[in-house]
């Protein structure tokens, strides 16, 4: 066997246990009894201890000075195994440990603080885990930008220089778009019971009609939604709250675009280290273009408005102009993932300021919650009313999910970009969309951007899909112009 | 560290990625969706040959040699891990984890089968099974007899001699009890139909009336009912037929036994080798008292008459003693999973004379499904109909569970004698059983059998807990005294 097969059989064997540690994670969050969660834990630590040993495993070291790639493809298997190899045998082990039982710790301190709405209880040990995640940067940049190091994990390639830039600006055109939207007159909130066993119905027609493949995946409920898996089972939650249902609606359809991605990687790349999504903005540009550009363009939301009034009857909106403004409703609210299409991204940009200010080092944790605090008061023009809408809101710091916030807004250019591409590819999108078939946009996807799984690196993926590269100009002039239409700007 | 702490460290890493394999095959059975099967038989190999190069590891064998057992308790910790890692070590882990991939194929393949009436499209796996079974048993047996080496997975100490010694003092005494209670009348049939919803609440309220902590387990739907499981989240399944309740009811009845086994197991042995049922005898003697010895005790009957005349109305039986004959209904049947307690042990002798053959290579696949027909002929008196009816009826085969089924007669055997000792040392027990309350039997179990878990070999423990040697006669005399009673002999 040649040294390329060897490690690629090996890698094989990893691969099928990630899926694996990915499934005990769906079970814990869909099924799993309550009882059972201090034994997970130590089978959570049992799978990640054996994962942990199969990439730091000095073969592969061995395997990659001799292995010679037969192809291109297979170049890029060894880049990935190679930047995952060095990644894992740069953080000592004892270190990794650490990580491991901190941020485990942590995330239910803070979910006690947050239920509590009592910052003290979380900042000591968020405090540890900013200390272990700066060493463990350190670790990883090697003299070079600790907060990069960090957020190479998520977005291989990108740094926080040019993170930086493109949000200083984005942000003055969406201060004026939001400005002009709250300006202009609110649609009318809604006022009716939508029952769960119907919205579930209709959210698995929905993961249907954008292309989720049933046979490789399924639907159940979750506290906060997800997916999880890849290859042949990529499985999405949603959650159901009977007065709204377009929490359901679009949880589901944003978990379809996740899982898509993950269901449309080319067989062949199947338990390899292609055979995953390149990378979290790659991921949330999908999971973005399929819930807003797709779903919340006023073409499909005239089809979901006649599809609502046939399942639930009358629901008290006049017509299907009136229900595109209610699902693409802009305010300002306290939680980013509550958050519109317009204020989203500032959400973003304010956690990227700040954790990076944590990881320098220039942002202490005692005067976190006041900088959030006025940060958030001069971007969104109100205060915090309490810590649980405020810094306590998100799990991510909790976890040591240092350099994961700006993926998400990378993920909406992203999407911006593909947006206009296939709009320059498909110019009768509209009429598809509005017969509620989304299986040209759907197909343009998974054969521009999906199929190619960790094929290329992520900024090249999207600009091999475009033609162009990305920017923020896209999603800017498609939020003009959506919301200017839609509210009459 | 001391070698026995080194060692038994290690080993409960071991257990946590065991709970792990077994959640995937609870997965595999409820949940996961039909694409996904050819990816977790990857899944599963991978975990499998993890499992197995730990069983192997060489320290296990440098710990056990310097290791000292501070109790009693780590005395049998020792002897389980002993005898686990000879077993393991006599199988090539190559061949160990073809055995994984292909049952894990093999099991969709029969579902398949079973689906379509085709035994032809089941063979060629199956012979394949078979064929590795063998050369699994060869390693094991080392000169020894291949059965006996297979049974010894599921049953330490058991041997075919014995075993079919034992069925062959039995078959007289169930045949003529059989022929009786057939020439006596029979119950009438059940005319009514029994909705899916409220045959699943009813079978969550018997599974709590038997003790079964829902906090650490639940209750789903499966093609073939199981546990899965063991420590803190020890799941069940049932099916629902709604001509026929009691196929849910008993089921159901039936894995909470094995559940409440594991979830009863003294906390301190979790996650080590004495936290899991010692043996599948012992494991069914646990399922069938619940469900037989208990659960259709003419008392218990009772109740559970009432019970279903509240929750279903009137459904055309007129007395609890005409819900006891039904309950009880014995008629020659082709499954053995909806057999009654007086044929139940005629299709596990029947399986236990071909899958010897199998094994010993005198019975070919290809002449499987006549030597099924022609027995079955022999022993119930009737032609078998169809091979869902026939030889694609059981997983075990597809999963490679050759040596498993004379559990079930063993486990009956066992019950008969725990039945016997529960009733000297429970004289009112029919009081209790009368009132749906089950709780002074199954503590008495729990007390027993169930707390020690592994901690005696599988005849030791039923002793102990009955004053006798394990054997047939208070079975065998159990069955004559309720039948008798029922139908009048």
């Amino acid at each position: 066997m040649s040294a390329y097969d060897a490690l690629m059989a090996f890698q094989r064997e990893t691969e099928a246990l990630g899926q694996i540690a990915g499934r005990l994670g769906w079970d814990q969050e869909t099924v799993m009894p309550r009882g059972a969660a201090e034994q997970r834990g130590e089978e959570m630590a049992a799978i990640e201890g054996v994962l942990h040993s199969r990439r730091t495993d000095p073969r592969i070291a061995d395997w990659l000075e001799t292995a010679e790639a037969p192809d291109d493809e297979a170049a890029a298997q060894l880049r990935l195994i190679r930047r995952s190899h060095a990644r894992a045998t740069k953080v000592p082990a004892a270190l990794a440990q650490r990580l491991a039982r901190v941020t485990s710790t942590a995330q239910m301190i803070w979910a006690d603080a947050r239920a509590a709405d009592k910052v003290a209880d979380f900042l000591p040990t968020l405090a540890e885990v900013i200390a272990l995640k700066r060493e463990e940067a350190a670790a990883l940049a090697q003299g070079g930008d600790l907060y990069d190091a960090l957020m190479d994990d998520y977005e291989p390639g990108a740094t926080a220089a040019v993170i930086g830039g493109m949000f200083d600006r984005m942000r003055p055109r969406l201060v004026r778009l939001r400005e002009a939207v709250l300006a202009a007159a609110a649609p009318p909130a809604l006022h009716h019971h939508f029952g769960e066993p119907a919205q579930l119905r209709f959210a698995r027609d929905l993961a249907s009609r954008f292309g989720y493949d049933f046979t490789r995946g399924r639907l159940d409920l979750a506290v906060h939604p997800f997916s999880s898996g890849s290859g042949n089972d990529a499985r999405i939650t949603t959650r159901v709250v009977e007065t709204d249902p377009f929490n359901c609606f679009y949880s589901t359809i944003h978990e379809v675009g996740h899982a898509c991605y993950e269901l449309g990687i080319d067989q062949d790349y199947l338990l390899t280290p292609l055979g995953n999504g390149v990378s979290m903005g790659v991921h949330e540009s999908q999971s973005r273009i399929y819930e807003n550009q797709l779903g919340r363009s006023p073409a499909f939301a005239g089809w979901m408005y006649r599809q609502m009034l046939d399942r639930f009857g009358d629901f008290g909106v006049a017509s299907p102009e009136a229900f595109a403004r209610i699902v693409n409703r802009v305010q300002p609210g306290y939680i980013r993932t509550e958050a519109d299409e317009v204020h989203y991204n500032l959400h973003v940009m304010m956690r990227f300021d700040l954790e990076r200010a944590l990881i320098r080092g220039d942002l202490q944790v005692t005067d976190l919650e006041a900088a959030w605090n006025d940060r958030f008061a001069a971007d969104f023009g109100v205060a915090v009313d309490r810590p649980a809408h405020g810094l306590l809101q998100d799990v991510h710091w909790s976890a040591g999910l240092f350099g994961y916030f700006p993926t998400y807004t990378l993920g909406n250019v992203y999407a911006g970009c593909l947006h206009q591409a296939l709009r320059g590819d498909i110019p009768d999108l509209d009429d598809h969309l509005a017969r509620g078939d989304t299986s040209a946009a759907t197909g343009w996807l998974r054969e521009k951007v999906q199929r190619h799984g960790g094929r290329y690196e992520p900024r090249d993926v999207i600009a091999r899909a475009c033609g162009f590269e990305p920017n923020e100009a896209p999603l800017l002039d498609y939020l003009d112009a959506k919301f200017g239409a839609l509210y009459g700007l």
